[in-house]
């Protein structure tokens, strides 16, 4: 029996987008069913039925939550090529580990950000410019995260990439001769076609939150 | 050459106990450093520059850092007896998936809890008890959360056992009839000596924690 491979997602997700590229990686096919949150899907509520929120990988009927968590899986369950993980143990401690900075410096204080005002919002921001020069350092002059192959890494922040030159939130302040490393990891990235296919173009979701008043309070 | 194991720790931490059960459950020598909170190590401050933080597990003088990274790498090294993980990869998701539940909606939200006061200090209570009957239901009649073993959701949760009869901020409002399955599961993980080597007596983290007064707002 061919695998039935379904991805339960909401297109402006960065964390959605962590899923696809993993998909594309490894070729996987897969059906992409968008997720309208103001009436979620039934199928939504039964295979994420604690946190209710996408994506939601659905391998052969059984439902993987949490996008780290379903790139790891994807990563176990087809592991005949493009590995996103090197195989020795302190190498995958040391990908987690920046995959965790990753959500937490870089994803929620992003969200804090653009949610705040006044002097949590300046708090925010230096956080925010903070953590991507601690990335910025820990690149270096490496292709990529984990050295010559696009990996674990790289998956958690590419979907960062919109965000990178023009989304709202962080555009206003983020230079690119501040980041030379990321500005052309960011470049080498978009070039791939797993990464090029999964990730909308820059301006569709600016328009996006724009129109949708995600980004609450601006500067 | 032997395996040189060095924990740098704080013994009222439960994310340090979570490193302390599995070392024993490996039956891993290790050395125990117990940091000075108001005067950090050098050694800390070296092998985790990013967070200045406990736990810190030092293998051959290479760094791990967070504590559920940390169990999954012992779990990686030391392969050869008592598994924390199943091998397959959608059980092995399931127990991330869970740890991670544990880490925010247990710990997060009674660090919230226990920091707050008025309508967020009563916010947090539901939820924290929302988050315990979560537990009590995945539970189940299952003798630990992966089943017949003890494994990684229970190295992630078993500090909690200070805080589900005495500790503090939960102590007051935890009914042991409320939870007959984390009850007990609880009494079962105690009566490991892996368990009981690790976590502190209940008074003992109670009268820290009342002396130190981390708990800033009572009820």
């Amino acid at each position: 029996m061919a695998d039935e491979v379904i991805l339960l997602n909401f297109w402006p997700s960065p964390y959605g987008m962590r899923v696809l590229v993993a998909l594309e990686e490894k070729g996987i096919k897969y059906e992409n069913r968008e997720e309208d949150f103001s009436n979620k899907s039934l199928l939504l509520l039964q295979m994420n039925p604690i946190h209710k929120k996408i994506p939601v990988l659905i391998h052969n009927g059984k439902s993987i939550c949490e996008s780290l968590n379903i790139v790891e899986y994807i990563d176990e369950v087809w592991n005949d090529h493009s590995p996103l993980f090197p195989s020795d143990p302190y190498q995958r401690s040391q990908a987690k580990f920046w995959a965790n900075y990753i959500d937490t410096k870089i994803y929620e204080i992003g969200m804090r950000y653009a949610k705040s005002k006044g002097e949590e919002k300046e708090a925010a921001k230096k956080e925010l410019l903070e953590g991507l020069q601690v990335l910025e350092e820990q690149l270096g002059n490496k292709p990529y995260f984990g050295g010559d192959n696009f990996g674990f890494v790289d998956v958690a922040l590419v979907p960062l990439l919109n965000m990178l030159y023009t989304f709202t939130f962080a555009g206003k302040f983020i230079h690119d001769e501040k980041y030379p490393n990321i500005t052309s990891w960011a470049k080498r990235c978009a070039q791939k076609e797993s990464v090029s296919k999964s990730i909308p173009q820059e301006d569709k979701v600016k328009r996006f939150v724009d129109e949708k008043r995600l980004v609450l309070n601006k500067d």
